[in-house]
């Protein structure tokens, strides 16, 4: 089994532990003579998978009652429709920090079931650091206000967040990789395909008080306080996805919890972090003090080498480092699940590679 | 490793073929170093497992260009917003068959949105037949008329469909089980997790010029016409429930195709009825016309044996029997993945128990 250094985006690398148990567990669970993909989500074998998933994840963050925690389809895209509906009236308004295309998508969807206002924004230096909270132009009387913790194409990540009466926060791409205190927040999302499992579930935990007043023209499916009265089982969950998810939160509790997750996602970021500064060749276009742990774009001094540089680290077993089309240039995606191992290879490739051609 | 007889409503049955192949491919999928579910959906790879899969559902149903082909998230009842949204203005109005509790979810989602008027319904008899297409009530200038093509609950089934001009219908638990010819609907949807794959999938075929008006309040990540431009990814897709419709998608060509399921899946239905029809202990509550070869409910002549039934049956490795509340006794969901054999099982025991019992 030759498994790659996968340092994609998302979908994105899994622990490889959780991997081979879901092949081992594909065509009998635990004696059970099926596949969890094959077992009604009303059976009681399903149902305590997904009641162990939902208990360690909120184990992971102690979650206090006062939460819902929901396992729902649509993404993150979905809930940037599903959180206007379910937590807004459509004469309200929603406060947005714009730190990327991920937070501008969000505006937009936002756009089209209330007011919103960009309280503020680095668009104009192409989302190279987070503005600071001092210069914020929150609006009088917004409903919420909507952060994305990690911006996964430009690399921006919040390291700590602001005080706020109801704080949202996309954390797609950086849920699971830090301890995070949940009361500080209204609403915390993410879609799964990073640090959680696979592409097509969405976690939602969400203060119970803000639930329940969903506009009429909600779709069911999207309504939280349905599907909290429905443990996430209104309409039919994707049931697999959701097996998975717990999978890798067990692995994350056998592996330090969060606070381990932290401490190896420092690691694995100082080192990438540390060949790109102390080299002429390699560059961040991202503020030393808003950098993603979590996604790491640079550049390098010569971009008709991008091609080059690509290719060498494929031939090492080295995918998906090509960056997005946005910033250009490279970006390492270094999610909970890819191991030190492959940023040692990428930081030691980077060196050898400037050693020839830099 | 011991498979059990799974007659599971859904989440249900998958070929055990497939799952062998997911279970091998799960580490390292054809020397990629990584999983498919570890696979961005911008990369080669999945872009190609993806448009494989869309043209072998293409192939089996000889779907032409007129239609649009989409996988998105969000199950049928996704898309029983999903439809009045992107088909309907408000004061538009979608003709209703009412056969059973999907039909009548479907009515209640859609009413939302717009007008509905149900043009027919069975419910006085508790579903227990297709209400016949003389005394429909088809309103003047309905935009769609649509019909949940086989009811999971209650185990009726179309056996062909009206001509109309803007048939929709919700095929969740019987597409894939025999021939249809798509030229005669203007949308054909449903949620994967009985013949497709895993839950969290839902494949949708729609007649390209239906698309394109879908209301401004439609959630974008179910706007057919955003979807279809994007090839289903405007948001990551569920790469991997995606993968394994494709799998099942190859099993189906290469076990006869459309033609090949419906022969066999009438053989597992002829049999079953056959056993209950010719049993004095054992009833169908459906009209034999409309009975479906997906979902055969049945009951006990005394109902205090019910619940000795399903211990007997679960001890012979026969799972999942146990009918829905609303109709009671037994159910068993016969779909493709289910094989002859374990039909066989069934009616076996089902005489002996009768010989016992009865």
């Amino acid at each position: 089994m030759a498994r790659t250094h996968n340092f994609s985006a998302g979908p994105a690398a899994l622990p490889t532990d959780v991997l081979a148990q879901a092949s081992e567990e594909m065509l009998d669970y635990e004696g059970s003579g099926m596949s969890v993909m094959e077992m009604s989500h009303r059976s009681k074998t399903f149902v305590g998978i997904a009641a162990q998933a939902e208990q360690d994840l909120r184990d992971l963050f102690a979650v206090s009652d006062d939460y819902h925690v929901l396992f729902l389809q649509g993404g993150a895209t979905g809930q940037f429709a599903g959180i206007p509906l379910n937590l807004t009236q459509a004469d309200d308004t929603i406060d947005f920090i714009d730190t990327g295309a991920w937070s501008k998508k969000a505006i937009k969807e936002a756009g089209k079931y209330c007011n919103v206002n960009v309280a503020a924004s680095s668009s104009a230096t192409n989302y190279d650091h987070i503005p600071a909270v001092a210069d914020w132009q929150l609006s009088d009387g917004a409903k919420l206000l909507h952060v994305c913790s990690n911006e996964t194409i430009g690399g921006v990540q919040f390291k700590d967040f602001p005080e706020h009466a109801t704080l949202v926060a996309d954390m797609s791409s950086d849920i699971l990789s830090r301890p995070v205190n949940v009361d500080q927040f209204g609403l915390i999302y993410a879609g799964a395909q990073k640090n959680i499992g696979p592409a097509g579930l969405t976690v939602i935990m969400v203060r119970k008080d803000l639930c329940g007043s969903a506009r009429s023209i909600t779709p069911t499916f999207l309504d939280y306080a349905v599907q909290a009265d429905a443990d996430s089982m209104s309409n039919t969950p994707p049931t697999y996805s959701w097996y998975l998810a717990g999978l890798v939160f067990q692995w994350v509790k056998a592996n330090g919890g969060l606070a381990g997750m932290a401490e190896k996602n420092q690691a694995k970021a100082d080192l990438l972090y540390h060949a790109i500064d102390s080299s002429n060749f390699y560059s961040s276009p991202v503020a030393k003090a808003d950098r993603s742990a979590m996604n790491v774009p640079f550049t390098l001094a010569d971009d008709a080498l991008d091609g080059e540089f690509l290719a060498q680290a494929e031939a090492r077993g080295m995918f998906n480092l090509k960056g997005h089309r946005s910033v250009g240039g490279m970006r390492a995606s270094i999610y909970n699940a890819v191991p030190l191992e492959s940023v040692q290879a990428l930081v030691t490739f980077m060196s050898e590679f400037e050693n020839e051609r830099g």
